[in-house]
């Protein structure tokens, strides 16, 4: 199982918060986290699940593995800037967002278009087909579900 | 100038006639128009634009040139899927979405993360930022009142 | 029929003059060219091209249309880098290699992977498969003679 | 640090012994294995080292996890099709070619554009740049002595 949990890479404490602990529930199913491996969101998350022990990936913008935040694993240095959301989208199973902006909403869309499963925590919420949740709790058992149910 | 026009790959009659109109304008004010390549408001656009003497680009997600409408100048086979939207977003001056679904969706986006104009009919209404207009005639004058200014 | 011409992209005098007329007789058998959109044996294609009243393509790695040569008329700004490569090899029906180093290669090579022709002057001269040529002529001969029979 | 072994999703047994060798050397020296994900060479170097307690990272072509060899860790589908190669060659911190065809050629000539070590068995002798070397172990002290000298 391969999650990704997206959002912006730089955030407030509660958003923080929110994606280290959604990072952890991941970890804590043996799911492998995969991130955009920046700060922010993607940081946050990627603390949560390495501090249980889990496996991060960073599928990074850019070509310096120095970029990646210090909590992922394996960094994979795409060179594609943008482009490299929609490789999140697709090596995920499902997909988590956490607040974000543009960058977060073409990663939904993307995920959307594969029929991806796309829960959402304070992000984008007009969007026909998110998956509104509260907490990394809710989303996380969302996600199994839609996941067991496939 | 080049000018981009999003939708989806096959619509409804209107929303056929109000992409072959989008196309046909920007031809006219001596735009290059730049599309997915396949069909629906991008085969009309296209339509639109060639008939009107304009050059259409066709950005194609897959491998072979028989993919492009039979409007599109210059076939572009990225081989990306897809990815490719991205591309579309990255050199186009403006976008000017009709419609769609979250491929468009997609596109918009990532627009928007680049600060790039997006102009839409009777597409996602409720992206902020997005500049939603009723008409081609209208989009068009917005585009070059934005292309002007900047 | 799209040809691309793929080189360095600073060059010598002797190697401008030979992709100049490569990119003129493209231009005066109809054909599209493409082209990596930058300086040296690209600039020198479009040139060619341009001045006998063809069509060039610019398929740029960056994400700016500045970063063209003036020859260009179609300008798309992949900001893939070096990946745009692949979209060049994927889009002609033959590519003409003149002199080049290592990205040249790459395109040679996937061109290859891609079985489509590609006819070298002065450049990777031990690649099994490249059909090496010692004139613009010649390669243009070859091209329309492939093209024709397949 | 991340190497990568590159070369043909099909291979006689001889050239799949060198691969798994290799990938199993990678693994006992701590580093993390990147390769195409899919048969052959890249199958091989993925079951040294999976075998030897590596962790194995496989950047796909296509969109299925499915496609992956059985000793991949991380599956990362791209859906790029054969530009997944520029990511593979942008990633690693150097490349073992082992054998291997045109795709192989075009992720060496992408990691020497790089500037990165590229360290070749029995695979493409003519290219300037390579470094030829008999036996998986060779191939490692290579990496390991550019690798710290770097």
């Amino acid at each position: 199982m391969i999650i990704s949990v997206i959002g912006d890479g730089s955030c407030n404490n509660d958003i923080y918060m929110i994606a280290e602990e959604a990072g952890k529930l991941i970890a804590e199913k043996g799911g492998i986290l995969i991130t955009g491996g920046l700060g922010g969101v993607m940081e946050a998350a990627s603390k949560g699940a390495k501090e249980a022990g889990g496996t991060t990936v960073g599928i990074l913008p850019g070509f310096s593995r120095e970029d990646a935040n210090r909590y992922v694993d394996i960094p994979v240095t795409t060179g594609l800037s943008h482009a490299r959301n929609i490789i999140i989208a697709r090596s995920a199973d499902a997909l988590i967002a956490i607040s974000g902006g543009y960058g977060t909403l073409s990663e939904i869309a993307i995920a959307m278009k594969l029929g991806k499963p796309v829960i959402g925590i304070k992000t984008w919420g007009n969007i026909e087909g998110i998956i509104n949740v509260n907490s990394p709790d809710e989303a996380i058992k969302k996600v199994l579900e839609l996941l067991m149910s496939s």
